[in-house]
């Protein structure tokens, strides 16, 4: 075998090698920036969007399927919008042998797609009071030109799993909930992939183009740059009054609607494999691993069958259980196989040798602490549940602390670049809100600023902005980002 | 409401209306030929594609997920694929500000962009005779630039779900074992949607391009047209041959694959809503209903609450057992509920009065026939579950008589098109086998050659081919097909 990169020493090679080698994704696609998607990637990723289905259902988001091709004529509706994509998106200009009419573009993101049909001028989805709040959600292929470095699952140019949710509101505060509910989906979200993360205001100079505001989450990564893995966006009226999305008051009047966009994407599982990896490779958090135990006999000549015999009668009782559980009969040597199975990130793997059947024992390794114990036969289940448990709480304590460590606090310029140059991560400096003094810190750090913390933006009290040196009104957090 | 036009008299309108009254498509998508699917529409399809994965599953196929961008390059390598599909693909020509070196174009089927992954020459997933048989599928949207008239689920310019097993063999024999599965796979979800089908063998001049053989399930709608539903073809080692997928043997030396596809998309579900409606809409089957029970209340004045304490009894209990069940508690009138839950076709519904709660009886509707019967409240579950089975049997049994009474076995043209004036369907024609003569007989009969039935073509003893005279070799078929 060829030896891996170290997570803790080149992360930027060792997450290539992962994703490749623990069936991820296969990067040999002959177009840039589009990977295709392998069984055990896509089996991790399709139970991440069990969760964000759930959550969906238990918040009244309908979903729906939209074509990929929006025509030009619909794109070009809303100003900034078209301004802050058209740099990006592939066009289609013939199909067949005739060259279109009207062309067409890749959705780079929905909005110019879907929101023609919420208007009434197509006879659409919203009329009245009645129809609202409005909430539907898609998980679908978008497409962007992407100029940069790009890289699997973080940037590419076919997004394969973007998840966006639309909604439309009788006003802003109401909007306003639902972005508060799509902080807490996405808070659930993160429990079960057992990730810290941050919320940040974005910038006025980097909101989404056509949005009133813009909330971003971010994660650290293990080379302390930053990775955005949800947006939530406020558009307040302003794709309604492009695409003439009116409702019927109860009092007979007519208003425009305000609407929000909750998006992600597989950067989800970018993170989970970045932040929860090691050295020998990924650790699943047994919430979305495929397999959540791997059995790996360890037969001894002349015992094999009382070996193979206990590893399917354990294996029968985890899956009774209710355990998604791989009994690995591959004709391989145990210690190949774990190899394996830790670089795949299995968070539990049972071992059982002639002496366990005898004993009626089970050797339990985990993967996250990479530690082992010796239980009897008895307690199987209860202590494989109570192990996913712990493993869930390792994880996120882990990713929680590895979040804190990573975010520091300064007063200036000096000591921005110190932190970046030191472990990076997020450096937070007191601002004072000018988007003069906002891009020359970036320019001065070569970083990206984040935006102010949210919901509690933390007015810094008796702080100086390190640029202008006036009163600084908010704590604006700075990144080198992906 | 405006008169829905009916099934048994005028199909083609009936489907339109159905489609979006019943919350399946919406069709005023501003591209032609592209539909966006509503959430009740989009929720039927996925339970027809829960029985899709569980069969791949079972017979040990994986899933994965491919870009939809082609590069030109790549689509050009099978001279017949190309000639059959360059007339209908989309070219994507430009991205951002740039035009591009190499064209992609959206794919119309996924040989070309998966074949070339196969390869050694990428170092490809095909190396030995230990990874044959190699089998995947995806589920996915594909994009044909159709110039005949769409119609939504039927011919459209994006079918969303496209589904497509690809597989690759040691050789000839084993990748016909690979069809013989293909068709049991689709036998058995042809019972779960409890639709009567018949298999061809196409005709060599109506292969799939690329293809050394294919094959074509087609069931008859309402109107006495074909409609295709699956396809599965022998590509042999055609593809092999442009893409270079060789494997090496056990002795050391090397071969090329033999290939087959497998292929189906939403004109399943589009058969569903054809064959099993009637004049008030769909009848779904209960395996793929996303609402099997619903239940609608009728309470009287000054008893509402013992009538919807005595539902939510009834809903609670159906939903323990198992039963996707739904209470209807919206502020209309029963009659208004009963045609909106025909319409959408859920197969069993379920009235309940202040006398049903005094008595503890329920009145049970089947929406197949139009049924009512009043049970005793403790044999809820089992009748229901009972009526389940009868309803999928009785479905069953309708379709395939409707199939068999739309299949006509003749000797001569005129007979034939007396049979395409009358009940139309499936004509069945003694045919020499030679391409002139059949290509005269779909001249003359206006007609397509689905093929000769397959497995077993049934050599006709002494009938006489009807243009040249000569000895039948063959049963031909004949349709009018969508």
């Amino acid at each position: 075998m060829v030896e891996r990169k170290k997570w803790s020493e080149n992360f930027s090679e060792w997450f290539n090698d992962v994703i490749e080698e623990a069936g991820i994704l296969d990067k040999r696609y002959p177009v840039k920036g589009m990977n295709v998607w392998l069984p055990y990637g896509l089996k991790i990723m399709r139970n991440i969007e069990r969760f964000i289905h759930e959550e969906m259902e238990r918040t009244g988001h309908q979903e729906v399927l939209f074509p990929a091709l929006i025509p030009e004529t619909e794109f070009k509706k809303e100003a900034e919008h078209i301004a802050g994509f058209e740099g990006e998106v592939f066009w289609i200009t013939h199909a067949g042998h005739d060259e279109l009419d009207v062309k067409l573009i890749l959705r780079p993101t929905s909005e110019t797609a879907i929101y023609p049909m919420f208007s009434k001028d197509r006879g659409g989805w919203i009329r009245s009071h009645a129809d609202l709040p409005f909430k539907i959600y898609q998980i679908v292929n978008v497409y962007r030109y992407e100029t940069k470095h790009t890289r699997p699952l973080i940037r590419v140019r076919e997004i394969s799993r973007f998840f966006e949710a639309h909604t439309a509101h009788v006003d802003f505060e109401d909007a306003e909930r639902q972005i508060k509910e799509d902080l807490e989906i996405f808070d659930n979200l993160m429990k079960k992939l057992a990730i810290a993360y941050i919320i940040s205001k974005r910038p006025e100079w980097d909101k989404f183009p056509g949005a009133y505001y813009s909330l971003g989450a971010e994660v650290v990564m293990p080379d302390g740059r930053t990775l955005q893995i949800g947006t939530m966006h406020h558009y307040k009226d302003n794709f309604a009054r492009a695409y003439n999305i009116i409702y019927e008051k109860e009092d007979g009047t007519h208003a425009y609607v305000h609407q929000t966009t909750f998006g992600m994407s597989e950067r989800l599982l970018a993170a989970v494999i970045a932040i929860h990896g090691d050295d020998r490779g990924m650790v699943l958090p047994p919430t979305i691993a495929p397999i959540q135990v791997v059995i790996v006999p360890i037969p001894k000549k002349g015992e094999e069958e009382k070996v193979y015999s206990y590893a399917r009668e354990i294996e029968e009782e985890l899956r009774t259980a209710g355990i998604r559980v791989h009994l690995d009969l591959r004709d391989k040597r145990p210690g190949w196989k774990f190899y394996d199975w830790e670089l795949k990130g299995v968070p539990v793997r049972i071992e059982v040798g002639p002496r366990d059947a005898e004993n009626r024992t089970v050797v339990i390794a985990r993967r996250d602490k990479l530690e082992k114990i010796t239980i009897s036969r008895e307690e199987l289940v209860d202590k494989v549940r109570g192990l996913f448990d712990d493993i869930m709480n390792y994880l996120a304590e882990r990713s929680r602390k590895w979040l804190e460590s990573h975010i520091k606090r300064v007063d200036t310029l000096e000591e921005a670049k110190k932190a970046f140059e030191d472990r990076r991560g997020v450096v937070e400096i007191p601002w004072c809100g000018s988007e003069e003094c906002g891009l020359k810190m970036e320019e001065e750090l070569e970083a990206k600023m984040l935006g102010t913390p949210y919901p509690n933006p933390e007015a810094p009290e008796g702080k100086k902005c390190p640029v202008c040196g006036r009163e600084a009104k908010f704590i604006a957090r700075f990144a080198r980002t992906y």
